[in-house]
């Protein structure tokens, strides 16, 4: 066929300009119309302009309670001297909507007249139309309502009704196909049927897609998974064809044996891109077959998300003939430096909090395949193909996943993790619904750093001096001695060694650490838990070289438990609801203190009044702390120290 | 019974914290829960947090292509001494995505080893997990997916689906039952058949709040007009009274004899409030039938819709148990002085223009009954109780009903209205659907004094000079002489009197106003339509005094077509194209050039420069204009004047 072959990784911006342009080429947008009832309308786009088919109100009406009069007959009327107007004669009575007699031009509130003997009696002279809705008050007949390609909103539809129209043309929805592609995907629904066994995977991109879909305005459509087999997807292509405006495939679009997007586009019609220079979403694919646009959308869950966002949304848009809702932009301090690969338009996920005067923007993490990440985010920032990074203290445009009323609400919370932070996430939400909690987990040191650098609202602390052997406080002075702050006590937990069900390998304590067939887990330094460790390691006279896995670190208690629960490792030391929540075995070692440090600067924000709040009065949060395992709450809310 | 009857206006804040209470009191909120497909959650909230049930991926599985392998037979691995692995037995090919196979902890892409004799040979050590995707890597089973009162998004349901969570628990949606009451209202559908004649009006008020609701989260049901007897809308309220969990009456809420819903909810429950100081909205009523919320919306449209969202909306919110969407808050400069009564909370709506750095809003119509001011409007400010009223140049918050990009591709067009402003904006929309164009009639002068004072972009003129009969010229000269303005001819159009069909008063021309049988409806000073009457009034030597109605202003050329199409005028000056609008009969008196006049400074923006591209580019937009008849576009974007 002579057709060229090629896997050339292109730049965003020349991908998103030639598939614009090929569509704009090939396929008829916006699309056509459909006439449909107005009453069913909201959130359509007009197809043409709509102008008023009746004027409304339609026949002059009286705006008042009163007697419709002829205005010339009160051209005389004064105090002294006023008119009287027969009622039921030149003065007839009229409520407010009520059409004015024939003849009648003017209304006289009931308010301002006198009844007498079958008459009224008024006092100064109406003009014409004096609190009278003449026709077309509201609305003049052929007048313009609403232009053609606007979103119809709920005022719209009324307007509509009040002006006669009945039905509206609208653009079709665009009907987009999705078709899952991969031998190991199974429907979720297929979990309860047992059929969830290695290599089987859950197949919830098309869900994911399907809504965002739903959301701009398209109509989507998934077919049943297509097994990794050229015929297999070829047959759901055929179908897809006949039946949809654009078909997105998912995935299938990597260069492996398995990935035959790319070579069923090309035989079937002609691919126009192969990879885009971006991260995540690199191996995009878009072609054409005749007239119809087929999308190869990545398989990574977060390559999918922003590939959706870079190419499906535009051609929605194209399709309609609208612009969709951008997210909101705001600028905000990074606080870390972000390293990125030249030549790549990177998007990565961040959480954003106002804290102070200042948003403060800090990455998620960046792998393609950590959906959660995209859950837990606030946004994303763009780091272009030009830039290797970003510094720390840098202002870059964030672009909102949520409102900034939400960001503005919630609290930054970096620090040490503790499984109660969730939960305290909880019942915050659920009395105060509008009040969320970011917590980042970087460990207590890092936690008064930020609160020292103004990055946090508050910070979770369990810094144990060696020296003096208490908690927190020593840290406090010799780290923020400047900083008005106040120590809260959260709960007292018991750390100890996390190790898989039934202690398979039978660790007692940290001497078994050295064993030759023991692997450790270990937290970042800087965490209050490493801090613990070290302390322990030296009293026995451990060197760390000693233990197997000293080196790979975990940011969270969950991450060590995991680790375990895995069988990546055997053991870590963490706290006892890490180890519960996996059904873990746990050998107890220390009970330590946990604190939350709270600047005091923010100490009258409603959001940490509202945090206090359920840590002082929530009974129900105490009882779901308890219900953890492993928590003493006897200081709860207990001001330790400040200053 | 001694109930307690009242009629007291409270203040809005009274009123609503007064409801906010009761209600919180009186009914179960947030709603009881039920559960659902993961599927179907789009947008619902949950009803308690989701916890992850299975960790994903839920088996270490690779993260390349490449060769499984045992971590530790890699460490002696180098350049100069690779070590040989055995394909199919101490290195199994692998792809993404699939386990690892027992024992092996590490993945070798394929690109990094050489392959010789069924061997695979590597040249550096790889650590454990090296391109291994580890059991939970995205999710941990157990962890926190989404907390309790969250708005469910798409990639909400992916991470969901990813855990193995098939259904969540949402929140019920509110029923909100909707009774429209009047005798003389008929659902729009009965236009078909005829039953629109006075004194009925067609009812749109409840398809209006039910969009509203469905946009809010909640679900409405219209229930069948009531007529305005107490028997009839009592019916009503007992089968609402069943089914919803909130009632809305509408309208019937002012103090008319046909006004009955003080009177029932009296009797049947409880009235809490009855009447509020705000402007529309005033006679709103909330009350409870034992513990079921009943509201009175006013009749008004624009009434209903700001007490929906006042009131409806706030205990939305409580059903759910979150916040709804805000509107976006702008400041911006007011254009004009705005009075307002003191005691009374206005709502004014308004329109919003970036024109150069500045916001730039105006009032617009603000009469309950003008839903049309709604539609149009880009949102609202309001003046508080304690305020008389606000001075021109004041920075008000205003509350936006569109997007503040919407509001920053807006062309700001400012002075005299003709229809082909209508026609240009359809086109505009057509070709650009992201730009905008709100066009605000003041006349000519007004056009010219806010290009001067840099509250417009572009405003329409013909302003005719009596001394050198030159059009806009003198007057751009003379009004804003420091100004860098580019002056672009739109159209000639012709001039004449607009009078009803068939001509029934044989009106021929001016002279004929001064007769005794003939009302005349004027256009406001300032317009380029009344100076065109007043120098042709002055030629004449006619005196206005000697023209009954000469005093009545409208302030568009369809103004003053609709009031002589309805009859409270015999004869306007105006335009062609407005006459053969609304079908009325036309005199031709003269062609006039009506001109754009643009502020240089925004001349290269991009919505002027659509604009432009529209008037000089569009031959669609040519014949559009051409088919409203009375125009002549032969120097259709020409420029006539520059500094």
């Amino acid at each position: 066929m002579g057709k060229k072959v090629f896997h050339e990784v292109v730049s965003l911006e020349s991908a998103l300009k030639n598939l614009l342009n090929s569509f704009k080429e090939k396929v008829r947008c916006p699309l056509s119309e459909e006439i449909i009832p107005v009453k069913e309308a909201l959130n359509r786009v007009t197809a043409e302009p709509v102008f008023a088919k009746l004027s409304s109100p339609y026949f002059h009406s009286s705006a008042m309670d009163g007697y419709a009069v002829k205005s010339k007959s009160t051209f005389s009327a004064t105090e002294k001297d006023p008119v009287r107007l027969k009622i039921g004669e030149s003065a007839v009575w009229i409520e407010t909507g009520d059409p004015l007699p024939e003849g009648f031009d003017a209304v006289i509130p009931v308010e301002e007249v006198n009844i007498k003997e079958g008459y009224i009696e008024i006092y100064k002279a109406y003009p014409p139309y004096h609190d009278v809705r003449p026709v077309g008050e509201d609305i003049v007949a052929t007048e313009l309502i609403i232009p053609e390609n606007h979103f119809i909103r709920a005022v719209d539809i009324g307007a509509m009704l009040a002006s006669g129209i009945l039905k509206v043309k609208v653009r079709k929805k665009p009907l987009i196909g999705i078709i899952p592609t991969g031998s190991e995907l199974i429907e979720p629904e297929r979990i309860e049927e047992g059929f969830l066994k290695p290599p089987t995977l859950i197949e919830y991109n098309s869900s994911v897609l399907a809504n965002l879909i739903k959301e701009d305005g398209g109509e989507p459509k998934i077919y049943p998974i297509a097994k990794d087999e050229e015929k297999s997807i070829e047959e759901r292509i055929f179908k897809a064809y006949e039946e949809c405006d654009l078909i997105l495939l998912n995935a299938g679009a990597g260069y492996g044996k398995e990935d035959f997007t790319y070579k069923i586009i090309n035989k079937l019609g002609e691919v126009i891109i192969n990879g885009v220079a971006i991260k995540p979403g690199k191996p995009f694919i878009a072609g054409f077959i005749k007239n119809k646009p087929v999308l190869g959308i990545p398989g990574y869950p977060v390559s999918a998300f922003i590939c959706y966002n870079l190419f499906v949304r535009p051609l929605i848009e194209l399709f309609l003939g609208v612009k969709l809702k951008k997210e909101e932009k705001i600028q905000a301090i990074l606080s870390r430096q972000i390293f990125s690969t030249i030549g790549v338009d990177e998007f990565i996920r961040v959480k954003v909090g106002k804290v102070g005067e200042n948003y403060i923007v800090s990455p998620v993490g960046r792998g393609a395949g950590l959906l959660m990440s995209v859950v837990r985010a606030d946004g994303y920032i763009v780091i272009p193909s030009g830039s290797e990074g970003y510094s720390q203290g840098k202002l870059v445009d964030v672009y909102l996943w949520k409102t900034k009323e939400e960001i503005d609400n919630t609290i930054v919370c970096i620090g040490s993790h503790d499984n109660t932070l969730d939960v305290i996430y909880n019942y915050l939400r659920k009395k105060y619904p509008h009040i969320s909690l970011s917590s980042a987990h970087v460990g207590s040191m890092g936690g008064l750093i930020a609160i020292k650098k103004g990055e946090a609202h508050v910070a979770g602390t369990h810094l144990l001096d060696e020296v003096t052997g208490e908690y927190n406080i020593p840290f406090i002075k010799r780290i923020l001695p400047e900083k008005k702050v106040v120590l809260i006590n959260l709960v007292y937990r018991i750390q100890g060694l996390i190790v898989r069900k039934g202690n398979p390998k039978n660790i007692r304590n940290f001497e078994d650490l050295k064993r030759e067939d023991v692997i450790f887990i270990n937290r970042q330094a800087g965490s209050g838990t490493r801090l613990l460790l070290d302390k322990h390691l030296k009293e026995l006279g451990i060197n760390p070289s000693e233990i197997k896995g000293y080196e790979n670190e975990e940011y969270t208690h969950m991450g060590v438990a995991q680790a375990v629960a895995s069988g990546r490792a055997d053991v870590g030391l963490g706290i006892l609801a890490a180890a519960k929540a996996l059904d873990l075995d746990f050998i107890p070692i220390t009970e330590e203190r946990y604190d939350l440090l709270i600047a005091k600067e923010f100490l009258d924000l409603e959001i940490i009044q509202a945090l206090l709040d359920i840590i002082k009065n929530d009974k129900e949060f105490r009882n779901a702390v308890l219900a953890l395992g492993g928590y003493d709450i006897r200081d709860m809310g207990k001001v330790i120290y400040e200053n």
